[in-house]
């Protein structure tokens, strides 16, 4: 939905000609009594369709006329057919009015789409948890529908005893679920530079939030015998043709790391690595291997080519940062956001998200006046670790151009820093783990875009 | 996913054989240092593919023949092909290989399928999140698709004035995100009498939980002006034709009820009551009004034809139970449950859910023996009140004869009863509110079935 209102007004004080003049007159003549309400129910539905200015019902074809009177039943075809029968859609869909919400590629970003990134419709999300059919998509040979039943995965290295498990095997064993955040290390690398993607989908939007289910990787590596005096690291390798490998030191492997089949409810989704894939919560989504088949067990890292070649960070001093992998404290504002258009001053609802891989968010300030003055937002429950963090918060535009921004910090108490303020440690060079505050600015006529504000 | 398990052996203790010949030899033989490891991933494959027993591979037509020896290279076709590319089938979909995991009508239960119920399959969810495209229906004259553009929402009666929103209105309000579990009044219908229907889909299938989006309905009674005096209940009524309409009393109405547009992160889905529907938490799914297209503010409960006629309980005293709504405290196992089979005596996770709708899950204990013994069972977080709550526990099945049930105690301390219990209290005559204990007999082949336990 985009963000459109035709009346002014603030919250909490009664706009002006909100209802139209005959659906006014209905109610002050009729009352609000009993046997009236029949008669008053027809008025609204008059009332809603004068209002709707003269756009074609949906379904045409048996939509009565009226008689002149706007009083007359004129009900909408839904409200008097018979509607739809349950199930025989199958698997369900959302509303065709919502087909414009989709994840979207950025043309040109790679070779070929296989080896690409979807982003994620950030600005149309409410809550914490991301529709599945809505998840980031980042591939490195592409996705892969494979068979469960022809799925094994494997443990082997510095055990007792290496085995293979089917995926029956898997879902005998205990089972946990838990909310956690995965977002990309390089989500926000244009803002690297001054470069300027137009929304937030494009800025943030390799971002999602799931509730995933799964054996605790620390039970399967018990089961297996681990050699806890020796074993330092893991690897963990997927199934595609990319041969994504990487390297988790044993402390977390032994500590949140789930060995997930389930998302959100269900089986995982192909292009998130049905039927098993890597929750490495508060960790960059590259080692949150996608079609899981093998955990090997050593005493060093592996430097395979996704972490000596890829996920690193060239410092102004010329050396990269290696083997970075939590992702820090962040926040960004979806509404209002960049391509959206506040079409009125007056009252509105400011929302965004906030995360940290190092546990739960304490608390999201907001800015409309480019950090200067901030206020502290309301959070949403449940306010969980490595896991996204719904905020909330009152702003009255005065049509005035505002510059918005949101700062989260952390349990630990690391604030979100500035663009400024990253680029002094860390220069412009890096790709990936840009977790500056983000700017929106809206200019006189409501039209939001991306800024950058030192 | 089936329960079925090839190997025998305990949690933690290593089964026998579970690695075939070829593949234990490569790992004896080679070790796992780094030379060795692009060779032990070969061998895995190959081994992989033998372990398969011949079946064919999904996609067929480019695998290599091995050249008789099980450790040559002989990788799945997803393994070293480019994949499918990102973005290109629009909203994303379940895997064809989940395809049989779907919401279900019980045939002949209505005479239309417009006025009738899709149960969502418990028995293949995890966690608590209900995937939006396996939501539950239950629909009085079919789903219905409205244009948002086109929709309005009223709130009229004890109010200083009565107000017409646009969805967009709505959205600039103040918004809050909360998780909570919908349950039909009339879920485990089947239960009160011996009528065993054979799955947890059908016994306590219309039963959802989703995080849901909207403005708190007392900020919009509050933006009306409500008469706090006069007020003492709200009539809620739904844009189709059935006209929907049920009464809530004015201290809920001001507590936690949400005029919602948001659920799981997107939009309703028009099956769910997209753009609009009541959320009302803790009471019968009935009271969450579909398409919601209307409040107003009165001083008596309404009497309308979905409270005096349906959703009441006739008792042993010939009198009717009316304007009950909160679901009392219930659980469920819905692994095992009806229509599964263990294959394989030893280690099993149980997993269920637990919810009530007077607040927050305090314990679940599980029973193995038909009720005589329970041991309690660990809760996943976060347990939150009216949401469901999973709940899972170990157990080693011996191969005997076993009864399965659950016990759900909520922070009130309630209880869930017995069948029994409730049938003395309640008699055998209601369709709705039957929050009884369960029960799943497990036979000596391992097949699960629906049984009811004095």
């Amino acid at each position: 939905m985009s963000i459109q209102v035709k009346k002014s007004g603030q919250l909490r004080r009664a706009p002006e000609n909100f209802l139209d003049a005959p659906l006014r007159q209905a109610i002050s003549e009729h009352g609000l009594n009993d046997e009236r309400r029949g008669f008053l129910r027809k008025s609204f539905a008059a009332a809603t369709a004068a209002l709707a200015s003269g756009v074609a019902m949906a379904r045409p074809g048996s939509v009565p006329e009226g008689d002149g009177d706007p009083l007359i039943l004129n009900l909408q075809d839904h409200a008097k057919t018979l509607g739809n029968p349950v199930v025989m859609q199958g698997y369900g869909q959302p509303s065709r009015f919502e087909a414009n919400l989709q994840r979207r590629q950025s043309p040109g970003l790679t070779r070929v789409p296989q080896a690409s990134v979807s982003f994620a419709p950030l600005q149309g999300f409410f809550g914490i948890i991301t529709p599945s059919g809505l998840h980031f998509e980042r591939h490195h040979q592409g996705w892969i529908d494979i068979d469960p039943a022809q799925h094994r995965f494997m443990i082997n290295g510095l055990v007792r005893e290496a085995k293979v498990y089917t995926m029956d095997d898997l879902m005998r064993l205990p089972s946990v679920s838990r909310m956690h955040f995965i977002e990309c290390g390089a989500n926000s690398a244009t803002e690297w530079g001054n470069v300027a993607v137009p929304t937030v989908q494009y800025t943030h939007g390799m971002l999602s939030c799931c509730e995933f289910t799964g054996v605790p990787l620390s039970v399967l590596l018990d089961d297996c015998g681990i050699d806890r005096k020796k074993a330092k690291f893991v690897l963990a390798e997927g199934g595609d043709g990319s041969a994504m490998t990487r390297t988790i030191d044993i402390a977390r492997a032994m500590d949140d790391v789930i060995v997930a089949y389930g998302m959100n409810g269900e089986m995982l989704r192909p292009e998130n690595g049905y039927p098993l894939r890597l929750v490495v919560p508060g960790v960059q989504g590259v080692s949150w291997v996608k079609w899981l088949r093998r955990i090997e067990v050593g005493d060093q890292p592996w430097a395979t080519k996704d972490e000596a070649i890829h996920y690193i960070d060239l410092q102004p001093s010329g050396l990269h940062r290696q083997y970075t992998s939590v992702q820090e404290c962040k926040s960004v504002i979806t509404t209002p956001s960049g391509g959206q258009m506040l079409l009125e001053k007056g009252f509105h609802n400011i929302t965004g998200l906030a995360w940290s891989g190092r546990g739960k968010i304490k608390r999201v300030d907001v800015s409309a006046d480019g950090g200067r003055s901030w206020r502290t937002a309301r959070l949403e429950g449940p306010v969980l670790g490595k896991c996204l963090t719904r905020f909330n918060i009152d702003w009255n535009w005065d049509g005035a151009p505002a510059i918005l921004q949101s700062r989260a910090i952390d349990e630990t108490g690391y604030v979100q820093p500035k663009i400024a303020q990253l680029r002094e440690v860390r220069g412009t060079k890096s790709i990936y783990h840009n977790n500056a505050i983000q700017s929106w600015k809206i200019n006189e006529d409501g039209e939001v875009s991306n800024v950058q504000v030192a």
